[in-house]
């Protein structure tokens, strides 16, 4: 599997709490191994996945940082390719072929409007459909098509979803 | 193309506006003709959505509605496949075969809890990772994998982004 992390660029405490939970759930429900958010350290947000990786399994962790450039250029030196999701940047339908075969990806999601140096540090800047929309749902469909997400383990998952047709389903481990 | 409304089911003022304005935007932007919002009337919602289509073209519609079950059964008279989607459905690797042979589809996304019966009047069930997440990325992944996005015109747009890969290119329309 890709070695993959999201940044969250520019979180703002109460305004973005809910769309910044949504992003983490989709990195963890990607199998990404973790998320760094851009902001004052949220312990509501930090609560709140905690408690979803508690139930449902795996390792997904959430750091903080409040100076964006020398997290990301520290990424890079890890040899993490940078991936941002802008509107403006190439069609995923165009990069994908080459970011399949990449091992090591950080993808860049913003909040607020991103500094201008966002574009030339990222190595990739990648829309999904060039229109506006959510930086939740250009997240989910870029992570969707670098990886087969039936592959991803959970670990240690107390609770289980077997999918069904109609109705719920839920494998309680003990 | 296949004909697409979205449902959204429990859109709480405030609460819910910001998310709901996610969901709006990702079926505009994944071709759907229009999103059905099963709440109060939200006129910020309304705006800020039609001043997007307003720049971005197309002719993307919302709706609101306080009664969720007639709205979903005239849906289904009139030939629309209810698909709700929901972490204990059946995978969309299993039911996408199914799906992108289908005409006329209605996708149903919850804010609150959705009552039990949303799951026996819906044909399918559907998740998207059988992991929690976010109703804007299922929805995302899903319209993704029904069919191919750069295939959808918006007219009369009056901005278009032109892909590219480092910076913003925006093309003004007289």
């Amino acid at each position: 599997m890709t070695d993959l992390i999201v940044f969250r660029y520019g979180h703002r405490l109460l305004r973005d709490e809910r769309v910044t939970t949504h992003c983490c759930l989709v990195a963890r429900a990607f199998g990404c191994k973790k998320i760094i958010i851009h902001g004052m350290e949220d312990p509501i947000l930090i609560k709140t996945v905690q408690s979803i990786s508690d139930r449902f399994g795996g390792t997904f962790k959430i750091e903080f940082t409040e100076n964006w450039k020398p997290v990301l250029q520290q990424l890079k030196q890890q040899k993490y390719t940078l991936v941002h999701l802008t509107m403006y940047g190439q069609l995923i339908q165009k990069a994908q072929k080459k970011l399949k075969k990449t091992k090591k990806i950080a993808i860049i999601i913003g909040s607020q409007k991103v500094p201008s140096d966002m574009y030339t540090l990222s190595d990739y800047n990648v829309s999904v459909t060039n229109q506006p929309h959510s930086e939740i749902s250009a997240l989910a469909v870029v992570l969707d098509r670098l990886q087969d997400s039936t592959k991803i383990k959970f670990k240690k998952a107390k609770i289980k979803i077997i999918p069904t047709e109609k109705g719920k389903q839920v494998k309680i481990q003990k």
